[in-house]
């Protein structure tokens, strides 16, 4: 197992990048090689004790931040991690890609540079969701704002393939987010996409709304990267908003700090349950090479998981498995042309 | 002013309707008028002090219930107490009509009975929301899972002026949600609706994300009605998610019990900051009269602030503002057509 660590991805540079390199590779026994600027790299890594580690730095002189336009950084900074990284995959150098760097960067270095599995027209970003039930799979999640049918049939193949092979989740539940259960409920996108899902070899349990997504009543839940990203923007925005809201009243009289100080064994249980830590990163699917995206805000814990889930993605044959599954939907295509618009 | 109630609107039937027309008729001296069914009202009505009190009931023999198909149930129910309400608006024989009912009766009620405002293309749902900063309307939430970008621009400035009005917001501050804050960002449909309201007489702040909702960054956030759709009932579940998950924590040790009951006045003043029912409702803006909708789950209290909701509208005129301000917005149409897609 080789796997190409984006050194210099996510809000803290290198140093956790390192950190969970060396954590990784000492005990999983993996090659994890550190892609960046290497006068950055080298001081960190020589910190760590690396006897028999294989941690290989590859230099890469440049940087796709977190605020610029992906499709032009990946263009213009040709020696940056990112690009450097993804090509390393192309050529068989290395198994995986993991980044905690610029999400669209990523996407982008990704289409040009690894290309996509024969078949998939659109890759899709995915995200891990905590839920009343446990993970569970979020896609597409800002990488395509406009979709055709097809294009969300082949993201609920995609998710329900990482579900099952990297998730655990035995014939995972594949909802489709729509306005209303009902069949006929969604919009023009969603009534097309919901006919050909229902014909597909998955485990389709048919339109979810909003609310299934926290409760958890699927393992997949398929959208547009429109429709997604705003949920994932938003879910995030209402934990926030809970939360601080909890904090400021609790605050505000003394037998509230003290029950804030008593319940805080179970606000540390909640963390737990939902630490996105233990997950780390989310696959970008349809690309061809397992690539693994975490937040830009991970430590050395996260990035540890995301390689976790890289080498997971390798072993488990993602991105075959995609390509063979994708064998079984061409045959939906007259059942497309012939469906009622 | 004369509000007729849909008396049979809601999960609890006429009591807490009838609790919150008493109540209001008592306190503003207004008329309302209490459709449904006369035998289960009246000996509702009897039980309450109406002495000099306005509220004449108006026999509707037909229910459209919860889980009905809307359009079907307007057309073959005639004499539901939707249908005959939105019909005393549209014959001048009342102001407002206020529903607990249906959301989707009352939604195809009104385009049937009651018909659009002149020049408005697509009725919007809206939703009023707790947030950081107070509260906010969110539309369109679920009439209209397809929209163009005109009706957009419409919603936005039918959203404005309710909020404007009703909520006393002054100028209020229009976010487009999109899939990111950058002017480029969006689906078609949002990039095409972001050039149009650049160029309208509104208080535009461009672009916003799902977590700009929560956190109250607009004070209008427009949206086409299968994402608002999704929006909404996602907020919903995340709310009883981490409910759900606090209450379960807190409840697993003595000490965390004990924790619980020193934070439950905490826990009230988050309620009071988030009591929908102080809102009881949100308009359906576009049709031609004052129409609001209230949550299935309505009791007396927010029967009656729906009704509130309604005088506002009434007396502040939202419905010949938004006719008005019609005239403001078609001069951007030449612009529409140059514009490059």
């Amino acid at each position: 197992m080789k796997i190409v660590l984006d050194a210099m991805g996510g809000d803290f540079g290198p140093a956790p990048n390192v950190e969970a390199a060396v954590s990784a590779a000492r005990e999983f026994g993996w090659e994890i090689a550190l892609v960046g600027r290497q006068e950055l790299i080298r001081p960190l890594l020589v910190q760590h004790n690396t006897a028999n580690l294989h941690l290989p730095i590859v230099h890469a002189s440049e940087v796709i931040e977190m605020g610029e336009h992906p499709a032009q950084a990946v263009k213009t900074k040709k020696n940056s991690s990112m690009v450097v990284g993804m090509q390393m995959v192309r050529n068989g150098d290395a198994d995986a890609f993991v980044t905690m760097g610029n999400t669209g960067g990523a996407l982008a270095a990704a289409l040009f540079h690894l290309g996509r599995i024969q078949g998939i027209q659109r890759p899709a970003l995915s995200a891990v969701f905590p839920t009343a039930k446990g993970w569970v799979l979020l896609l597409d999640v800002g990488a395509n704002a406009d979709c055709k049918p097809e294009h969300l049939l082949q993201f609920a193949l995609m998710g329900s393939i990482y579900a099952e092979r990297v998730m655990g989740i035995r014939n995972p539940r594949v909802g489709l987010i729509s306005n209303g259960e009902e069949e006929t409920k969604g919009s023009e996108l969603v009534q097309a996409a919901h006919r050909l899902l229902k014909q597909a070899p998955l485990n389709f349990i048919g339109n979810v709304e909003g609310r299934n997504l926290p409760a958890g009543s699927a393992d997949v839940f398929v959208t547009d990267g429109f429709t997604g990203n705003v949920m994932i923007k938003l879910a995030e925005g209402m934990g926030e908003f809970i939360k601080g809201m909890l904090r400021e009243e609790i605050m505000r009289t003394t037998i509230g700090k003290l029950g804030g100080l008593l319940i805080k064994d179970a606000l540390t249980r909640i963390s737990k349950r939902t630490d996105y830590q233990e997950i780390g990163g989310a696959p970008l699917l349809g690309v061809d090479g397992v690539v693994i995206i975490g937040h830009g805000r991970s430590q050395a814990r996260a990035i540890r998981s995301a390689l976790m889930r890289a080498a997971e993605a390798v072993e488990r044959g993602v991105v075959d498995a995609i390509e063979t599954g994708l064998q079984a939907l061409p045959k939906l295509r007259p059942a497309i042309a012939n469906e009622p618009s």
